[in-house]
């Protein structure tokens, strides 16, 4: 970015996008929130899919994590197409062991919730569960190499988010001070 | 990426690309080489814009580097043809102001060599000196959202680079221990 | 951090023990909107220190900001008293030229505004202006080799903060779409 | 850090020092070579213990590296103690949930061999296995909450620098162009 431009863009305008690509490529918020609800129901017990899905909302309204989302869609979109130039094409296509573009962008996405999300992303992205699976399926031709990790991302962000807000909860909750 | 494919990539084709792009795209060793001695020579006044070179090189042959440099540059050619998908189009062809993934990715340049590159990385992005500024100038119609960030991120790592070797330097060629 | 503690502190006391130490290091709220102001005058000529005050307060309420700042403040202290085990001490006290763990702690800092903010942190260390100048003359017997850095990324972060809300205010205070 | 002191600390002090503090932790190189041996052993199955030795040696040999091994385990000795101011003592001493700079000085390992290393950071730091289930059983009266982290991520830099090693061999033991 840069501070000497005053251009820019309508946040609904980019809010809208972000919805609309994610549906296209096949990720619901019913089905990040699932990931989440994997992530989080055996530090609480009690918490729903519902739940998960209000914090992944919340997630999903950052501006930096919209960005991220669209650059990540754009690049898979266009490797499956064909239409980048190589080796990058190449490098994307195959979702190369060397390239790491994608663990990048979605590392600025967990960075905005804090560094206590590192360790759920990088749980999720070796075990891959829920709609992460079909997104590592190459079987029928769409390539995800970005989304994978995004999703993956914005899934160990909610459940930072959550902890964040647990904690909060326990100590207005509670008549007897924690310390 | 992911460690479920073995396919890869011959090393000697991305770095290859990484110089044939760079070059399309007006930047060369040299100039950045001359952004390193700029940040550097008030720290060592004998330093050369040679010796910088040799600096930039090492830094431009991490494959970290080149995947970063790749990336930036399919994306600020897309945004020139008006290829990318809306609103993202016009999110990296106007450089906006809260657009952040040209950072993120320059960020992950830095990291490369360390933390303490993070300080010229900002000196350098916000002052914009020598081939900077012209890769800002938007009157020539090239659009460098991302390849001036990258640019800025090499420089600043090549100036931790000369930091940490001239320690090095420093210990084995004094004959009275230093501590 | 570990999910499998179910223990975890009172918010209220973090937040209180965060103004209470930067108080004793000389660091008020004022001093560190004067550095926003002095990132963000030329962009929004309007805007004044008070507002500042109000973004910087919005950063220093983030659990994560907060962490950072009692941990490097206790380790300037620490070393301030000499109490550090060799060759740390010597590093931290010394604000050694290849000890970046205070630029890692303050990263983590603008991370959580995300990238937009690299930038404002690394010029406004290197400029050192107003408090950061203070916090580096090392006359006094005083140590912020961390306490520097962490000032500089909550300023930047509050910087980042501004750029936000600024751009929400002008599209509510619109009539005409601004697309 | 600060370029605008001279002064600097021998290497090759630092580099023992690092050596010292972990042996007295209880974390040699051979167990940190299994946690590496752990994470790679199934993409290259003829992966021996002593192979991931040498990449451990590696990573260590890094300056970046040694500096969050010192300050980590600094943290942990003083909060063992019982000499960290509280808040401070108390997040550290009990690993607390929202307390993230663990992860964050972690994470400052990992970025040194790249993202790609950021996956097995995670998985590592969930699963706990080998030694780090060591670090992390407190029955002992020992706390190890930076260290802990610290080692993960010190194995996940090794394993991202086999995974780059492997592909240069690949490509210089083969007749065939790869590509």
């Amino acid at each position: 970015m840069s501070e000497q431009h005053s251009y820019s863009l309508n946040s609904k305008k980019v809010e809208a996008a972000t919805d609309e690509w994610l549906a296209r490529r096949g990720v619901t918020r019913d089905k990040i929130a699932e990931l989440v609800h994997f992530l989080q129901k055996d530090y609480f017990p009690n918490l729903t899919v519902e739940e998960c899905i209000h914090h992944v909302n919340a997630v999903l309204s950052k501006r930096e994590v919209q960005n991220a989302v669209l650059t990540g869609i754009q690049l898979d979109l266009l490797a499956e197409e064909g239409k980048l130039l190589e080796p990058l094409q190449e490098m994307i296509f195959n979702d190369e062991g060397l390239y790491g573009c994608d663990e990048v962008l979605a590392l600025s996405i967990v960075n905005v919730y804090g560094s206590i999300g590192f360790t759920n992303f990088g749980y999720i992205d070796k075990l891959k569960p829920g709609i992460l699976k079909k997104l590592n399926d190459r079987s029928d031709g769409e390539i995800h190499t970005f989304l994978d990790d995004i999703v993956g991302a914005i899934a160990a962000s909610a459940a930072s988010r959550i902890a964040h807000r647990k904690q909060a909860e326990r100590e207005n909750n509670t008549n007897l001070p924690l310390d």
